[in-house]
């Protein structure tokens, strides 16, 4: 397997650090980004090879950073299907309106990617116990993939995480524990576990992988829309690595010259509960403050406070995008809505993307010629606690009167 | 888009019906199959057209009844991965073992394959409302493909159906409604209310396309094996629509000269506390009787009478496979198992596969240098009720003490 992982940089101080050893942080505070040798692969390789490999994740082996082969811990993560929303999108107004569904992964979410990735560089560099603050399914993501590569995981979430994310990371064997309060505390409690206990700190943007794993979303949108891109990529945003992910591939694939169209605009969507983007967003600002008071049904945008911020915000303002928020009722109504209209029950999270979507066709941000495009990031099985609505009993035993 | 779609025959009475117009049985009351003309496959078409395509159910279009493109009711479904089962095979004595994860299908099971092909064919016959008994899974599944066609559905499953899929059949608007009893309980009721309302009847077998749904698993395995087959396949057995859809895949293959070499053992897998087909079998009996007093934790597999017995068991010899029962316990002792070593968690039917696995080894019917594969038909995550540990609280807000 050839490997084109070049180096490790900070994307603010400019700072390179060796990539075949473990490494959290830049010592400027700022999460360190995977450099491939481009240069190379667009001299040795071609996109057709990607084709002409199984789907999923490891298709896109030259633009990861596993050296070794043996390394890769793979539950047949990636791959997932885009569809069509043609009844919303006549609805609201939108022209083609698609839904990439990651609910379609390992452990049923989008976390699968970065999980896969992650875990099997932390296989390579010798790794022994990884921990991490989680809103529940990133949790349960790493608690799978390290329970099949056999690392130790410690896993801390809020004490209202979703249960079928509490009871998954429990399932899998990680020592799970929750926590009054929100995912902020739970990263204190392991941050301070992980400098005393010598733990490897995996909280999302601490370890530069995760991003590598999330970017592959990206890659396979561009092939999905046939080496072209949508107009305009929605994207709900708590830690923000898929925007990171999704940005950083499209460029990757510029860089390649595999890319020749313009890029699509990046959407970052938040609750109206807990938005720190969007409010450094319209403020004009490079980062966001620590949202105070956090509050919203969409646990995992429920993030006061992301390292990324700046990563995210740089990606919405170079695509000429933007970012809005949504209400907890609005995401409510659209989750049943697209369930009972178009058969796809998503999670909270891409709701949100779908209100979103509404908002800025009526707005004129979407142009009723723009391709548009969802990400829903985990499936919505694993949320019908939100469903007040029963089946009804028979007590006749008969449906015939 | 070429149709290939020949005629409905019945297996045991060899009458034939017109395909353009709907059916449920034969009039001498035996499930319906699809015959195409494969000779006229043969001929036009080659299986690298179906490589070149993107990965999915509907890339096997050719060996699929739906005549119409624009008829397709798809919500990405099809394509699962396969990933090996290392660490469990070494303990249980076995050579290869894989597992096919049908997890990764819309409404994280297998039934989305025959839901797909199913609803996609009612609707272009033209049918306005369907109805079904369910174990759970199957009307979920159903129930989200009629919402895409914008097509009745009515659900009718046992009071103690898993409580995740009463809440997505809900969910997506069919009319759902428990019953106090099993599955064949909630059959009757489904078969009156046709009668009396002119529903059409969609319960396993009941219809002549499911079964084209799920033999797109068996097209899979076959590509996913490099145009050779596993030696051994273990399925879960309920209703056996898998089992009765693969066989018809490998034979439908062989028939058209894309398959040379010798068919997989087809081994039916059952609970002790439901095991009508295991009985018939060890019994050398060509039906099985009603089995009294059905009861296991796996909902999908407590089936205790199957339309389709006859099929199941004529694969099963046919294929020099076998019929055996597991208990509860060790299907949740090796469900917990898998979770813990593999990563994978599956579903309480997928997990007595498992289990017959070690079993089958044990007994020397499996060969150390047999390769053996397993269907989990479902995502474990909708099983998590079945998990009695829980995440630890931390009262202090810390784990360093």
């Amino acid at each position: 397997m050839a490997t084109y992982l070049k180096e490790l940089y900070c994307p603010r101080c400019s700072a390179t650090y060796n990539p075949h050893e473990p490494h959290n942080l830049c010592e400027c505070g700022t999460p360190l980004l995977v450099r491939y040798d481009l240069e190379r692969i667009a001299r040795e390789v071609t996109p057709d090879v990607w084709e002409r490999r199984p789907e999923g994740l490891w298709r896109y082996r030259e633009l990861l950073p596993v050296v070794h082969e043996e390394n890769i811990v793979s539950l047949g993560e990636g791959g997932t299907p885009v569809y069509e929303l043609e009844k919303v999108a006549s609805e609201y107004g939108l022209g083609r309106l698609f839904l990439k569904d990651e609910g379609m992964n390992p452990t049923g979410t989008f976390k699968a990617r970065g999980a896969a990735v992650g875990v099997s560089r932390a296989k390579e560099l010798g790794l022994k116990t990884l921990a991490m603050p989680t809103a529940g399914n990133a949790g349960a993501a790493w608690a799978a993939y390290t329970s099949r590569a056999g690392i130790k995981m410690v896993v801390v979430m809020p004490q209202d995480a979703p249960l079928t994310t509490q009871a998954e990371s429990v399932a899998y064997g990680a020592e799970t524990y929750l926590i009054k309060g929100l995912i902020s505390d739970a990263g204190k409690a392991v941050r301070e576990a992980c400098a005393k206990y010598g733990w490897f700190e995996v909280a999302t943007l601490k370890e530069p992988y995760r991003i590598e794993g999330k970017k592959t979303m990206g890659l396979e949108i561009w092939e999905q829309f046939g080496g072209n891109l949508p107009d305009v990529i929605l994207y709900p945003t708590g830690g923000g690595v898929g925007i990171i992910g999704m940005w950083k591939a499209f460029n990757e694939l510029r860089e390649l010259g595999w890319l020749k169209g313009r890029l699509p605009k990046m959407v970052a969507v938040q609750a109206e509960g807990c938005a720190p983007i969007v409010k450094a967003y319209r403020e004009g600002k490079d980062k966001a403050e620590f949202f105070q008071g956090a509050q919203t049904i969409a646990a995992g945008i429920r993030v006061p406070s992301a390292l990324g911020d700046f990563l995210v915000l740089d990606a919405v303002r170079k695509s000429g995008g933007t970012a809005l928020t949504v209400t907890d009722n609005q995401i409510l109504d659209a989750w049943k809505h697209l369930a009972v209209t178009e058969g796809a029950l998503i999670c909270p999270e891409g709701a949100a993307c779908v209100v979103a979507a509404k908002k800025l066709a009526e707005e004129g941000f979407i142009a009723s010629s723009d391709s548009v495009l969802i990400l829903n990031t985990g499936a919505g099985m694993k949320y019908t606690e939100l469903l007040k609505e029963k089946a009804k009993l028979l007590e006749s035993g008969s449906l015939v009167s």
